[in-house]
């Protein structure tokens, strides 16, 4: 409960458990008070991560000791103590703002408990001066800010301050927010124009806290700070590292950079930052340079998955269509934080090209990390596995990101506690207002409440199967008087999608947004998406996947698994020649196998040829490939 | 000069400047006093290195004061005064190996002046118990031996043996065979079974050259402890790393291997010391495991170049057919390490696909390294430029491995002193002997004596201008009495192959090695492969190369350059309906260039057609490329 040193937020602090609030904006998000999914893919995730993956992050972050470094901190046995990695502190922040989500979404009252009794933990590690870490500042540890390359201080801190946001989003005043506070102070104090810290972070992640901080308290310094650290960086202001300084963005000011490049993660929190900095500082220019880094990079630089990150090697950007789908890093963490970035971009466009993003990069890379049981999870997410690989046991942390199978936890394990959080908040993503009406970006079985100002007040009810149907069935439950826009999106590969207002006449939607008038209450709005599965080719310029085909059915991605090959897909060639089957709720592709002769040298004047006895070979989801044990794979499937 | 502690190096220490020289073996080697590099190719490259590599390496070394760390060690300036990284000392110790071959080749007496004044700086560090590193063991300094894992000083050692090992074998007793003979001994006192390090190196190098100091002095303590390491190796001997043990080959034992994995360099180095253990020691077993390693390894882990390396991440090599030509690692000393196995093993097996790789990567992966003026180097090696990059300033090190152009030296430089080395005793490569002739497996301007033993001595003057041209003529200039054969290798590539005999009747020779019966004195034999340019492609599961087709010209991989095409070679989609042709020179092939629209999203519905544009363009040898500034490059070109 608030203490009697309690914040004196602002009245909307609370903002209807709203992610993010801009200033300005074309299109005002919804929180999660005001979209509620209530089933189907999207809500069933919610309710895995309500019953188990938090629970399973919760009792991982206890068992490995991350946790208990807080108390170590607080009975000063710091460092003897001291487990895991330099960014560990991180992990029990993103938790805390799961834990947030979803106790603002859910009420539910265990998790609350929990919520504060691990806030109590980390406050008590917390320094009088507000500064907080397990990792630096004690004797026998590095000093404060020594190791600003590496040490990921701001970052853990940035990490704490998006816990605190969310708990005053969905709640108000509490112990956490007041300590991420504290510690937003101190960053200030250290790091501000006259701090005795000049420098930033290595990894950006401060920088989109404290924008989301300032949008809460109204507390400018945090807005000036998260300015200083976004235009300090980009000038070679840290120190040189072997990986060069575009790894993390200190290669060209972001305001100049033309492409995302580096450190997949880091440079889209970088670029979320930005967009919310432009937003609030009316200053279209950094905007502008965002968004032209945005679209080159989907236009370059990202998997068919919505997926980022092409080098395992500094998990970076690689070159412009250079995306081997063997070596995808695509690591779940640049793919929430593509959904961040792009829903920003969203709701200040108006482009469905970011509405598509974020669908895409939900349904291929951040629900293709969590096994079925909620227990196990992608860190990277390669596009082709080669070998099976092995299972890795349900006790086991794994020492490697790049897993062939999912794991229960990782020694660098920033992603399931991402993914925790953002499937708590997902409900944001699914609809925006405006004065005029309603937008919908993600279909899904939803309630959606949306206040367009004025008393006006449009409360709809959305009944659908998506993706496994096209059919998304819009119900007015409450419209205002004088009218209104319902805007639905029509995603890019759906050509021949249709929409079908109150009178019953179906018309055609174009690709993009379409807006028909709001029916009154009771009234219905149907959309009917061609879902059926598709072939996808690549531009030609993509090498990795020249003279290959993938095959994609609404906004899912498909893969080929050796467990229903029956083989090794390395020799798997499948025919083009008729559309892709669907029978009994699988989609079939005609595949046939290739004798392959070993050889003692590989390459030689002979032409492969093709073969010729295929057979219909189902086809999975790529979210839910390896859930039936070590398999290869392949996305892109080689083609005659 | 040798002074009174000299050693007492058996008679045949000097060995004709042979660098292996196994106790047993199918064929036997040939030294740099029996095999005169006359000219063409590679009798051209030595000529560039005794003029400038050698010049450019040592004064890059001095410059950057890695060469005065050892001044520094003996003034008790360090650690105060280090510069460079921890295997810093191993370039000096490259440095002087290409300095006794290329003495031992030329008799340079300026350069034996040079070589005998560094090898005076590096005795003066040299503890009194034999231990040597600029980088341990001193006061502010780390303890000797306490970071096996990184630390490099036995890999540091292993060089300083092997340049012990050259100058032994070029010239006999001399202060640098003495340091490195004190050396030797120190390792195996302190690293012996019953020493109290029971370690192993996190790089292999110090075994290979043990094996070969054993060789030399017939020292056994030299071959038991290259045996221990070797043995050690493979049982997680060494700490966890985040690279995970493969990455040092600490994950299974060399003998239980079935393919090359890990960091390429130490794969092969070990390699290369396991096939010497294993032919010391009668190890019939440890030298079949090595054949099969390497075997599969040229099957399918083996790019067209003969380079090895698939990642950059741990310069390792990837999984089975994993090969992307964008991400090619092929780090030159890879190469150079291959070349170093595949003799071995060629001498053993008599196999001619090892000296296949041996020459497919000295033309393609070792030349490739040196600029035209020997003033740059290639550290790794891609096979597809996809962007022009910048020139490296002929003042600046490049602090990446992986530099669009050839820079001068490198923060991290093993290739360039490597390359020294290599190039100064290329000559061991051409020729072997056994009790009935001489076997000549690569092909330049020549001379060869061969000693069959009994008195029984061959000499030939080999004449060609391969690989420009595919004639080589045997001239014999000495023969036995009593009759000898004379056996040449025909590559795997020269389908239609023809040797004529003093007869004059030209006979087809198939790819492999074909014997015929060696003429006399002033006889000749003559060989003409086809070198003519040839399509090759890939085996299917290579799916880098997949709808993609390289060009070679006999041992030659040629490569597209965006300067001969006049665009970015990412729109180049070539014909193959022809062969390439042939024109003053040159090599061209039918180019189309692809007009691609920039889209917003790189995939969708639309298959990519063929352009039909085609006109010729010019072709350069991989070797060459990149020597007219920035361009961009494909080995493997796009097809209809």
């Amino acid at each position: 409960m608030p203490s009697s040193d309690s914040l004196d937020l602002p009245f909307d602090a609370h903002a209807h458990g709203r992610p993010v609030v801009p200033s300005r904006s074309r299109w005002r998000p919804l929180g999660l008070d005001e979209v509620t999914l209530t089933g189907g893919f999207w809500g069933d995730l919610q309710s895995l991560n309500a019953s188990t993956m938090i629970d399973h992050v919760e009792g991982w972050l206890e068992r490995l000791g991350w946790t208990g470094n807080f108390d170590a901190a607080a009975q000063g046995r710091l460092p003897l103590d001291r487990q895991g990695r330099e960014f560990s502190d991180s992990e029990i922040y993103k938790l805390l703002e799961a834990m947030a989500w979803e106790t603002g979404r859910t009420g539910d009252v265990d998790l609350d408990r929990r919520l504060r009794a691990l806030a109590a933990r980390v406050a008590a590690a917390q320094e009088p001066d507000g500064y907080i870490s397990t990792m630096f500042g004690r004797s026998g540890q590095r000093p404060r800010w020594s190791d600003l390359e590496w040490g990921h201080e701001l970052y853990c801190i940035g990490h704490l301050v998006q816990a605190g946001v969310a708990r005053a989003r969905t709640y108000g005043d509490d112990e956490i927010v007041r300590v991420a506070v504290r510690a937003a102070d101190h960053v200030c104090d250290v790091f501000g124009v006259d701090g005795p810290q000049q420098g930033v972070c290595g990894h950006p992640e401060i920088e989109v806290a404290l924008v989301e901080l300032y949008r809460v308290t109204g507390e400018r310094r945090y807005l000036d700070q998260a300015r200083l650290f976004v235009e300090r960086r980009g000038h070679g202001v840290l120190g040189e590292i072997d990986f060069g300084p575009t790894y993390f963005q200190d290669d060209v000011p972001v305001r100049d950079a033309t492409v995302l490049a580096g450190h997949a993660v880091r440079a889209l929190y970088l670029a979320a930052a930005a967009v919310d900095l432009a937003v609030e500082d009316d200053d279209d220019e950094l905007l502008e340079a965002v968004v032209g880094q945005v679209r080159t990079t989907l236009a370059r630089r990202t998997y068919l998955t919505g997926g980022m990150g092409a080098h395992h090697e500094g998990e970076s950007f690689g070159a412009d269509f250079e995306l081997p789908s063997d070596r995808s890093y695509s690591e779940t963490c640049a793919g929430i934080a593509s959904a961040m970035v792009n829903h920003r971009l969203l709701l200040q466009t108006g482009d469905a090209l970011h509405a598509d993003a974020v669908e895409r990069v939900l349904y291929n890379v951040v629900a293709t990390s969590p096994a079925q049981d909620g227990k196990a999870f992608y860190y990277t997410n390669t596009l082709h596995q080669r070998t099976p690989g092995r299972e890795v046991a349900p006790d086991e942390v794994s020492p490697r990101a790049a897993s062939s199978l999912r794991a229960p936890f990782f020694a660098v394990s920033c992603c399931p506690t991402n993914v925790t959080r953002t499937v708590a908040s997902l409900g944001a993503y699914v609809a925006s207002v405006d004065d005029e009406g309603v937008q919908l970006h993600q279909y899904a079985p939803a309630t959606v409440r949306g206040d367009l100002g004025d008393g006006r007040v449009v409360e709809l009810e959305i009944a659908t199967s998506y993706p496994d149907d096209g059919r998304v069935a819009v119900r007015v439950l409450r419209a205002p008087a004088d009218g209104w826009t319902l805007t639905l999106r029509v995603p890019s590969w759906a050509d021949g999608a249709r929409v079908t207002g109150p009178d019953g006449a179906p018309s055609v939607a174009a690709a993009g947004y379409v807006a028909v008038p709001g029916p009154a209450q009771g009234g219905q709005v149907v959309l009917d998406l061609p879902v059926a599965a598709r072939w996808t080719w690549g531009d030609p310029r993509v090498d990795a996947v020249r003279g290959q085909v993938a095959v994609e059915r609404g906004p899912l991605v498909l893969a080929l698994e050796s467990v229903d090959l029956g083989d090794d897909v390395a020799t798997a060639v499948v025919s083009t020649d008729a559309p892709p089957v669907e029978r009994d709720g699988q989609v079939l592709v005609p595949v046939a196998r290739r004798d392959v002769a070993d050889a003692s040298w590989p390459f030689g004047a002979e032409r492969p040829t093709a073969p010729s006895d295929a057979r219909l070979v189902p086809l999975v989801p790529y979210h839910a490939w390896a859930g039936r044990g070590p398999a290869t794979m392949r996305v892109w499937l080689p083609v005659e």
